[in-house]
């Protein structure tokens, strides 16, 4: 049960978002900027990026939601995600992108465990200092989703199914003006 | 140096934030909303809280200068700011804002850090769902900013007084237009 008296029948950051839309609101456009808005890095990237964070937060709603939106937009099996999480290291995605999540792990972690190292690293296989960037902030913001949906101990749905059926119309919905009723 | 270059002579958050103005935009409203908007927590409290999590997080720029607006807000001195991060228990503030205080720490090590303990006494405390949400949401997006703050390798002015000097200005602009360059 959840910690607040949240409305029925909303799984994860649904409920959350409909008990106090006044932090909804900018906490969906930070996902729009982050994760849908233009960007030299894929839609798919990026929601890799949250995923891998989510991971590693042991956010079962979030990994799962933003994983099966990754698959969406990779138009990969979630069998392709789920080897990602383990060890991307040694998955088939490009060298940028292992680079990539190497510093979202660091962030993670901590601010302070991004070293010089990984940053010159992503940028010798072709990232630019915006990717760095949002990549960054990207993992940072995923270390708050994940604390807020399980900080309020919400409920989410265990069939893993769930979140890659849903995953095309949470595409077409994007974040900006998500209902979390819908 | 930072990991990315940035606008000279900001400090802090302030250097990724105008490098990034669009996702700027919803960091800064998410604050407003948290930190200054209507609220039965006062905006010490909340600072405090902000403050707390910065310095778990050992966020030098953010537990200073949201330690500033902290004792700007309670009028009190810095010294008593930092007696509650070292040690919130033995301080002198009211039992409600320690329970606050334990939640958001638990929030800091991990969302499912919180247990239904701490929640209860925050209640019987007289803490009402609203605050306890805030109170979570606030220290999950302090491990974000603190996060974005120190992954990206900003540079922060190491004169405490620096933070304390500028709180009124900064209490007085707020945050929804920040603006970094001012």
């Amino acid at each position: 049960m959840a910690h607040i008296p949240l409305p029925d029948g909303l799984p994860g950051i649904r409920g959350p978002m409909a008990f106090r839309p006044e932090t909804a609101k900018p906490l969906n456009e930070l996902a729009e900027a982050l994760l849908r808005s233009d960007n030299s890095l894929s839609r798919g990237d990026r929601e890799l990026i949250a995923t891998y964070v989510s991971y590693l937060n042991d956010c079962f709603f979030c990994q799962n939601a933003h994983g099966g939106l990754a698959q969406h937009y990779m138009q990969c099996d979630i069998s392709f995600i789920d080897d990602v999480k383990r060890d991307f290291n040694s998955s088939e995605i490009p060298g940028k992108l292992k680079a990539l999540l190497a510093i979202a792990g660091s962030v993670q972690r901590s601010g302070k465990a991004v070293t010089v190292d990984q940053v010159e690293k992503a940028r010798s296989l072709g990232a630019t200092d915006r990717e760095i960037h949002d990549t960054v902030l990207i993992a940072a913001a995923f270390c708050m989703f994940n604390r807020y949906v399980d900080g309020l101990g919400t409920w989410a749905p265990a069939d893993r199914d769930f979140y890659v059926k849903r995953a095309a119309q949470r595409a077409e919905e994007g974040y900006a003006n998500y209902d979390p009723y819908h």
